[in-house]
């Protein structure tokens, strides 16, 4: 079995969700969002997440992380924003010595819900359809169990290869 | 006296200088480059620059840090990977609970060179003159010790100002 912690980073809001997955067998464990307020400084914020993120992991114990790669959009403050928050999404698990994997928006859809082009609604309505036992508070904790769902399958898939590798 | 850790954030390489200052009086401590391998996953070369500033934190013992605003380019991507950077460089002295304040490179060249259209060669040579002693091996720690001076001048104005109000 394997723990998989899913994030989705932004500097407000950052969904976070942990899945177990025992080959293609997945269940539910917790979810929920990590926010910081807008009304204090960028170096406090980010601490306020590099902690949840720390805390979160010591209480859960995954054994694996997969972060969203943030889309890239023509805002330029708000890239460099996004930079921000998912730098730590992908630094504190690293620093933890998890294993941390990156996954396209597309990638993550298209595992889920079997479109690239899926809504934010299908994505939450086809996680609670594979995690029934979920409860989900905001659209962003679903996003993020989609992202530790797209890992599983990534993983198990990337094993079925190794191992036909092994077996040819 | 305040001990301050000037960083000049990039994921390949981030400058960083620390200079003591006392009133107008300025003296060089040290400057150097925290370099990534390009070749390694994002995650990792995040947790190399994390431990970087964390060791140098504990090496030298600031009271604040002063971090360069990351310019905004026109490459989404690049302006991300300079996001993820600046995230850690931000994180990484809050966690130490230092000060962190952020200067855009039009202040720090103002405030060194004396106009905010300074080239970096300029930005060196100014550094130079005003820390005799500096060993500067490469433009990115100059900048990060400009990063320092900008900060220096900018408390002490303030510090001015605060005293002019209680005087007043």
């Amino acid at each position: 079995m394997v723990r998989i912690l899913g994030i989705d980073p932004g500097l407000r809001f950052t969904g976070w969700g942990v899945i177990d997955a025992q080959g293609n067998r997945l269940s539910y464990v917790a979810s929920g969002i990590l926010a910081t307020d807008s009304k204090t400084a960028v170096p406090e914020r980010l601490c306020v997440l590099a902690d949840g993120l720390e805390k979160l992991i010591e209480q859960y114990a995954p054994d694996e992380a997969a972060v969203e790669e943030t889309y890239v959009n023509q805002n330029g403050t708000a890239t460099l924003k996004l930079g921000y928050a998912r730098g730590v999404a992908l630094l504190i698990p690293a620093k933890a010595s998890l294993s941390v994997l990156e996954y396209g928006a597309k990638t993550v859809k298209r595992a889920v819900v079997g479109t690239g082009a899926a809504t934010k609604d299908q994505v939450t309505m086809m996680v609670k359809r594979i995690l029934p036992s979920a409860i989900i508070q905001k659209a962003d904790a679903a996003d993020a169990l989609a992202i530790a769902i797209c890992h599983a399958h990534h993983r198990t898939s990337q094993n079925t290869i190794a191992l036909g590798k092994v077996m040819a």
